[in-house]
């Protein structure tokens, strides 16, 4: 049975040109970049043209592009800037539909005496910006709010977001890791302070994120040591995997110029009126919202995720119940309770993602072994 | 011209079984470990045995080890983990010689209101272990020493120096990422709280390292998220690389038994014998102290690192003047200041690290080179 992989804002398979691109720094070009000989060097320019080509992706300078582990570490040191930075400014707003990337850092912060304010959403997931500048106080150091869900793929409006949180002063981060590839970003035209973004999520490896960091937005670095990425961001580059996201981005920025977005959609859109016309019951997430082309978040009436995502895992589909590093985890998505979503929906949440590997025959597959899967899950239902 | 490589302690070739091992995890096996569909499972299944093959490498339970991105990230949260179980103890013990991802991070608390202490070392680095063992009070958070210099290759009885330091019930870390593979490494013998290793120090991948975590200690992450590596590191796990410092582990483990560090030793020797009869005025740094098997560093009178670096690299030899990360600098290592180096010397070192990829050839070759670039050097020393 050929597999079918839907689970791409979990992380996305790797593209070959990536891996291609990858090799030659697992191989001859292993040097450490801070070294000053040639092997040294070698691997130096392997970063430099990575760097090129992400700050390319989101319309940046590439020197203010910082290369990290993950967009995890991205969101954490963007965090841990703003309250170096700001040590007698105790108030942090962000949302309750974040990442927990950036949720639990802020749960720790609280317990270490700050004043973490969520936002609440309505029931498509959007946010109220009135309130969010009402929120904004003297003692308020950071907003952080995401671009676009993981779960929902609801997209914020960040640039409007940016102005409100700017025009008080105040720094403001995104967790954009989602964003590129599927959605155009230009760092010119949104007044963001800190963005993160991810390597694989893009096509490229994991162990690579980046922080775009504004010129002039106070910086520390959140791990300390040898003096790479210009002090921002010690410990021996990761060479390999940053040449992967620089083709990654290469490849999304390529992509999405030909219009990888509109095909996602189209796609995405297909799968989405099929699925309301052959289940009755379903309600589609964050539907009101703008979203992610490649993102659909369904909620089936008195089925089990669990159940759907391990019979479909038996026909070699693989789609989600909600973000994958919460696996594990019994409760529904803190996302879908934030948005309200009633418990008849909530415990048959499924979230497809699709990417540009595939294809419409695969879409099919899913939607004809979808209606069993559901009536099947739903028998099971625990009153 | 064949390349030489003689630059291990800055980074070592991957060993083309580790490359071998990391590429399914690139390709077919590239889900996100913590899905639970199949995707997700052959990724965990990769980590899973990394961990075992690491873990098996220090002589530790599986269980005890966390995978970051690298002996820095490493060394900064165990650092961390100290501070924030003790946030009344205000006083680290750390020396004079330490990488700098330990230096850095303790003068960022220092100007916190952390009383720094560093410890000096003799000309040959020993440490006084009479010093440390005055120095442990009431208010010592923690001890940081490392297992073995990156520079000289001197290592320090960490075994004894665990047994002072636990003696006063206070936590004792170590960076033992020069150790493992030249050196035996048992944690059931040494009374470590903290211990970081790094996989591209022993032929495996860059971004991939990890602390040993004796069970018991106080642990928080560095990096807040996900409920990866059970809550004590977030962000999608470095699969590939993870999975190369696994098989690096294995490797560098079974070399190891067969002996490999006999095999340095007497390459070493060697080099190191021929130097002090073919050079007049060269000093070797440490030379008085057990030291890693694989590491030299001799000290040219009125010679100048860089430009002899920069002429061995002109005959396609890697080597270094000093730590990789602090290349760009112009002074001469700190290391060898606090060993009190004279000035005649210290602008004339060089450090030779060999690996197991070494030959007795290419030691040759080397050797042939140098008299004629030392002399070359000397004329140019700026008196």
């Amino acid at each position: 049975m050929k597999s079918i992989y839907f689970d791409n804002n979990a992380t996305t398979p790797v593209d070959p040109l990536v891996c291609d691109a990858m090799l030659p720094y697992l191989k001859e070009r292993f040097g450490n970049p801070s070294s000053p000989h040639r092997f040294g060097q070698s691997a130096k320019e392997g970063i430099t043209m990575a760097r090129d080509n992400v700050s390319a992706l989101i319309g940046c300078h590439p020197e203010r592009l910082v290369f990290t582990s993950s967009g995890t570490e991205s969101n954490n040191t963007a965090i841990w800037c703003a309250v170096l930075a700001n040590p007698d400014k105790k108030h942090i707003i962000s949302s309750q539909v974040e990442h927990h990337s950036v949720i639990r850092l802020l749960e720790f912060l609280q317990k270490h005496g700050y004043d973490i304010q969520l936002l609440s959403v309505d029931q498509q997931g959007e946010l109220d910006l009135e309130e969010l500048g009402r929120s904004i106080g003297e003692r308020t150091a950071l907003v952080s709010l995401m671009g676009a869900n993981n779960e929902t793929g609801v997209i914020w409006p960040i640039k409007e977001i940016g102005e409100i949180v700017k025009s008080k002063g105040v720094l403001f981060q995104s967790d954009a890791v989602q964003m590129p590839g599927k959605v155009p970003l230009d760092m010119k035209e949104i007044p963001v302070d800190y963005l993160s973004i991810s390597s694989h999520k893009i096509h490229g490896p994991k162990g690579a994120g980046a922080i775009y960091v504004r010129r002039g937005v106070p910086f520390s670095p959140l791990i300390f040591g040898g003096r790479q990425e210009k002090d921002r961001r010690a410990g021996t580059e990761n060479v390999p995997a940053i040449v992967g996201f620089g083709k990654a981005a290469e490849l999304a920025l390529s992509h999405l110029q030909r219009g990888v977005d509109a095909r996602l959609k189209t796609m995405r859109d297909y799968l989405e009126n099929q699925i309301k016309t052959k289940i009755p019951e379903v309600k589609i997430n964050g539907a009101g919202q703008p979203r992610l082309p490649n993102t659909l978040n369904a909620g089936f009436r008195y089925a089990s995720s669990e159940a759907m995502v391990q019979e479909f895992d038996e026909k070699c589909i693989a789609i989600s119940a909600h973000a994958a590093c919460e696996t594990g985890t019994v409760e529904p998505s803190h996302v879908l309770r934030a948005m309200g979503i009633e418990e008849d929906y909530i415990y048959g949440t499924l979230r497809i993602s699709l990417s540009r590997f595939n294809t419409i025959e695969e879409v099919e597959v899913f939607l004809n072994i979808l209606p069993l899967i559901v009536q099947k899950s739903r028998q099971l239902f625990p009153m």
